[in-house]
């Protein structure tokens, strides 16, 4: 796809590999990251352990034009995530003044001590950029291409969004489906050659389950790209190459 | 954790990374794996492209015990697993007949035809063993130490039943929680005083929004190990821990 840029997604939290907790933040942000032009391209979940949060961080941050972390920022013995993003760009982490003084204001005012745990939340890798925020008592920041938000969704969502207003951003990407009765198997041959013929657009087939919340069709088929016209394009040759074969499709817009 | 085997699950999928398909296999993957002393360490979403997975497939498979992936086995132009598979394990992808033959037997009774695409379903990586299911007409395989799963969370559910049974297993990890309603930071000493006396126990510490569908208390702890007495002992001094300092905190067993 032209004119995007890559990002690439690092969960950090034993919780989410556990599976005792489900991710809420991963299509949130890839959608909002989408809408201004850059596409996720790579998510890892990795645990709360100091070597893998350094590997992972130094491995992605070379790959990608952009790294986005979740989880890990509070203050309590499992949230290592700063001291690790520290030592990945081997700088110390150390005090952020503003938001020392944000958080001890707020713990005032609720008649709550500011403990050496919570004050862990006020330091950031040497050389960060804090992230403003309103709604939200602990600020996430930024260390070159790296992203470092909370893990709690809501507190997430705020960060993302004071985040997403200063990115330099690309082409919005856009996407449209075809929902359709036909087997997989049948018209695998008309889709390839469609995307054959179209290949800055990305064709996906999604067979669905008899019980699928999705589509009361066998298969979606979704198309993405960054030219409208294309797109179009595309939707109406699976129409057509659907109905030419006798199958029923339908394109739903959202 | 003692006792335990490691595993990486990797979900290959354009449309999990854009966000317009929610992940229904992760948590579902990494309980039953529980279960059974499987404990992942680590997870990663990548797109539908050869080199990502050649290169993902050789990186997990000797960091871990076992690779779980799921996706990308059907009959479309975006299906390339068990090409990517063949390809990182230096093997040609091979037709296994008994899979052919079900598969032709099967689309035989529906009145479809059994296209090259729809074939490409009946190859896998020269030296694989194929999983037999009953209910799936496309089974899953195995290759050396990585297992190959569908994306479907029907046929997903049904591969990773028939694949466990028949896997080498450590001692299961158990979990119990404690909520309560206690500021982090505050209780951010005391817990870490209880981690480090039982340094092969799990602890996490996780804040709830004020719209948690988990839990109505401000913070829940999960404690996992493999030895229930630890477990236990480690529940009662976090309870003990909150009680004294006036918190209210309850043990849900589940």
């Amino acid at each position: 796809m032209q004119n995007t840029l890559s990002a690439s997604v690092l969960l950090i939290g034993n919780e989410l590999l556990s599976g005792s907790i489900q991710d809420q933040n991963l299509s949130y942000i890839a959608i909002k990251l989408e809408e201004k032009g850059i596409r996720v391209r790579e998510t890892r979940i990795i645990p709360d352990i100091e070597d893998e949060i350094v590997n992972a961080i130094n491995e992605l941050r070379t790959k990608f034009d952009y790294v986005f972390t979740t989880g890990g920022i509070g203050p309590t013995h499992d949230d290592i995530t700063s001291d690790s993003i520290a030592k990945a760009f081997g700088v110390p982490n150390v005090i952020q003044d503003d938001v020392f003084n944000l958080i001890q204001g707020y713990l005032n005012n609720k008649g709550l001590e500011f403990t050496p745990a919570a004050q862990r939340m006020a330091y950031a890798p040497q050389g960060s950029e804090i992230m403003p925020v309103t709604d939200s008592i602990i600020p996430g920041y930024r260390i070159q291409n790296v992203f470092v938000m909370a893990g709690v969704p809501r507190v997430m969502k705020i960060m993302l969004n004071s985040i997403i207003e200063k990115l330099e951003t690309g082409h919005t990407v856009l996407s449209e489906s075809v929902h359709a009765n036909v087997s997989e198997g049948e018209f695998a041959a008309a889709l390839e050659s469609i995307q054959l013929q179209y290949p800055e657009i990305d064709i996906g087939s999604y067979p669905q389950d008899i019980n699928s919340t999705i589509s009361e069709y066998r298969v979606v088929f979704v198309i993405r790209g960054t030219e409208k016209g294309q797109i179009k394009k595309v939707r109406e040759l699976i129409l057509d190459a659907c109905n030419t074969a006798g199958h029923d499709a339908v394109y739903i817009p959202k």
